[in-house]
């Protein structure tokens, strides 16, 4: 039986950082993956095909250039579903062979096959070779799924989840995504920017709840003028008929029925442990068949571990890559980084870009804060002025007395890149009067903080002409 | 005679936001504008227009994206030189006159013609109507204008400054641009992108040598990639013959003769002071026609302040708008923002983008500083991936021992945006360890700053292995 300081059960983000992790700090590692694809869902059917077509459909109905310049750039032929997946194919392959050479060069084993849990320490790898490997400790990172509840006909031609979409063999005449979660709205409005006729169905209040509801309101009215219809209802029922000339049926609770083409579902995923045989150990296991973790990603059973989707909330590529070296420095003492920071930024890859920190003005009123908001629009600074901006702004969330910022919420482009500075805002308790005093490039869109602030400092002394 | 707090002598950025901001805390303000239009350089021939070009140039040229998608966006007809300026005369229209309604808001009276200080509270107004203006306070924000040399036979036709070759009337075959500093750098990748042949000619060992020389030395690679070749030389003559179909002849020191359709001479600009009646005052002017000022931007005349381009280094728009506003809180005693910080970004917005803030590797050696560096290249994150990036990197220089960064450097796409969050890190003196620990939302090009520390930190510990 092989022996190893380390096992790690899947290749995605999560995975591939811890192995490389423990390899680096000279420890043996075995990775176990089975899919014939390194990468999971980050690399294969999630973050970067997502982020990719984004930018795909952003290039092929040129929707932030159209009309600036006086002349315009045309597609030299209409694009195909073959052209649309093009791009993101070329992409997740390369990274795919990147994930590979990266686990090769610090000399962490692949095994293929699936990962079952025989014992504390040891693993069952079942595949075409079936093999036992010993782990001093072993990381599940095994990821997640699409939910698929019983009653989606899920036929992965016409009625799709978010990794079928992936094989599209024709555009959607109409779609219709049951789900306005982060995944659903990025969809929604990729597609939508192609053109297609999109209904969402939302079933609760307003989308993305955990938004700032300035910002979801935008989302929502932007939506709304790029083809994007979202309907607060819930599903009843999907009806696929026998002929695919046909249009599916979708009866929904507000006794409306849509005809559309295609469906979507994009209404949560499940961590993959059903068949790790976590049960038999004794690692205690939650909702959406996840694997609940300590501080330190620690199961139930000490020496295992887990990290990234498989453990739920927030099940972003990019904690869960964090998770995994976390992990690693617990394991093998390397104290390097011992846990996640409290403060980390979320980023929607929708069109246009949504990012957040730190608090909202909905959280800020329940926790009873004394706070008060500026705002800037894009269509303000000069740098949006030139790629000509119309929607979108940021708003900062601060303590009304001391003008600390407590939340920073970007929509609008490159809103998960610069949402970063106001990261270092909030992490640093920075004042608006701090603020005002930064020398930005100009022009940048990180004019978009200091505009912001006042219009903050106008709003608290109630004078609402800005200094500008 | 007409009496305010402080009159203004300009309405470009450094002028304007002196004058709205002096109006927002309740003094009455006057600006005096020669020229027809309000904003200055900043809006009319300087930063908006140079910045605005560059966008259209990729927009036109489709560098960024062609052969990444698989189906190309073409232009629908060859762009003329009036196409290539629409977009940049579109927004400068715009931002005039959001300058003209920013100043109306507030308040600030604009008086058109030309300023004459004929006390040390005395403005005389010398346009279609005179006028005698009292001031308890003067700002001098007359900024500059291209340096015009004598042996430079300008015709504004062939032989252009930096303001007239925004009035191109046809594309030129070839174009000579004279100065390698920020300006001609800007213009050659501009007109590089377009596809026309461009010279450059540098009279110094480096082209911008303020920049960490790696940094300079990928723009000098990627330059010469596009259509821009760099002769180190010194420039002896410009002959331009009586017929205008015939080359302009270009004689070089280097005994080389160049033979181009049109010359762009962006060698320095010089402060507007000539007509404002300094010396009679006593106010201390120095080199290149630029006014003297303290740290609070006061001229050697207590009363009378200067700001902007007309002041000299660093001639930025970012920095001429804060120095505007440290200046009226000297004045004002306002006590919001009494100096510009010491560290700021530097933007240069050539294709690619290239950034800075702190220390360059050549000053850390000549101060001593034992440090080390670690770069990212853009090819390497997974957001230049998908953005097929081919160049660029981001290079951190810090202290070999505390592992604090010194110095950021970027050169590449949004290069002037996500230098912001390097800004932070040389404020606030962070350690690589502390950066590695930071959660960046994933795909982005702030993963950059990650994978430059783990590389920083490999090349500590002699360990050439990434961590990835």
């Amino acid at each position: 039986m092989r022996r190893f300081d380390l096992i790690v059960i899947g290749s995605g983000p999560a995975g591939e950082k811890a192995a490389v992790k423990a390899a680096y700090f000279g420890h043996s590692v075995a990775l176990v993956e089975e899919k014939r694809k390194l990468g999971g869902a980050g690399i294969n059917t999630g973050t970067v095909p997502s982020k990719t077509l984004k930018e795909t459909a952003l290039y092929f109905s040129g929707k932030r250039e159209t009309g600036l310049y006086g002349l315009e750039r045309v597609l030299e032929q209409k694009p195909a579903a073959s052209h649309f997946l093009y791009r993101q194919a070329h992409v997740c392959a390369e990274l795919e062979s990147e994930v590979r050479d990266n686990l090769a060069l610090h000399g962490v084993e692949v095994f293929c096959g699936q990962a079952r849990l025989v014992s504390r320490n040891e693993i069952r790898v079942c595949g075409l070779k079936e093999e036992l490997l010993y782990g001093d400790y072993i990381i599940i990172a095994s990821g997640s799924r699409p939910h698929h509840p019983e009653n989606i006909p899920f036929d992965f031609k016409r009625v799709h989840d978010s990794d079928s979409i992936l094989t599209l063999e024709r555009f959607p005449a109409s779609l219709c995504i049951i789900g306005a979660g982060v995944i659903g709205c990025e969809y929604a409005t990729i597609f939508g920017a192609m053109g297609i006729d999109v209904f969402l169905i939302n079933d609760k209040a307003n989308i993305l709840p955990f938004l700032d509801s300035e910002v979801s309101g935008e989302l929502v009215k932007i939506m709304g003028q790029n083809s994007v219809d979202i309907l607060t209802t819930e599903l009843r029922s999907v009806s696929v008929p026998a002929d695919s000339r046909e249009p599916i049926k979708i009866d929904l609770a507000s006794e409306q029925v849509l005809n559309v083409d295609m469906v979507l579902f994009a209404a949560g995923r499940v961590g993959n442990i059903s068949d790790l045989g976590c049960e038999k150990l004794g690692i205690v296991t939650g909702k959406r068949e996840t694997i609940k973790v300590n501080a330190h990603y620690q199961s139930s059973v000490p020496n295992i571990y887990a990290v990234g989707d498989v453990i739920g909330f927030p099940a972003l590529a990019s904690t869960g890559m964090d998770q995994g070296r976390v992990a690693v420095s617990h394991i093998f003492s390397t104290d390097d980084f011992d846990r996640l920071p409290k403060k980390f930024p979320y980023g929607i890859y929708t069109i246009p870009e949504v990012s957040m920190v730190g608090v909202t003005e909905q959280e800020a009123r329940e926790k009873d804060i004394k706070y008060c908001s500026g705002i800037a629009h894009y269509s303000k600074v000069h740098r949006g002025r030139i790629g000509g901006s119309k929607d979108g702004f940021l708003k900062l969330v601060f303590e009304r007395n001391s003008l600390e910022v407590l939340g920073v919420h970007i929509i609008g482009p490159l809103a998960t890149e610069i949402i970063h500075y106001g990261l270092t805002l909030v992490e640093e308790k920075k004042t608006l009067l701090q603020i005002v005093a930064v020398v930005f490039n100009y022009p940048t869109l990180h004019d978009l903080y200091k505009y912001a602030c006042y219009d903050g400092l106008g709003n608290v002394a109630g004078h609402k002409v800005k200094e500008g």
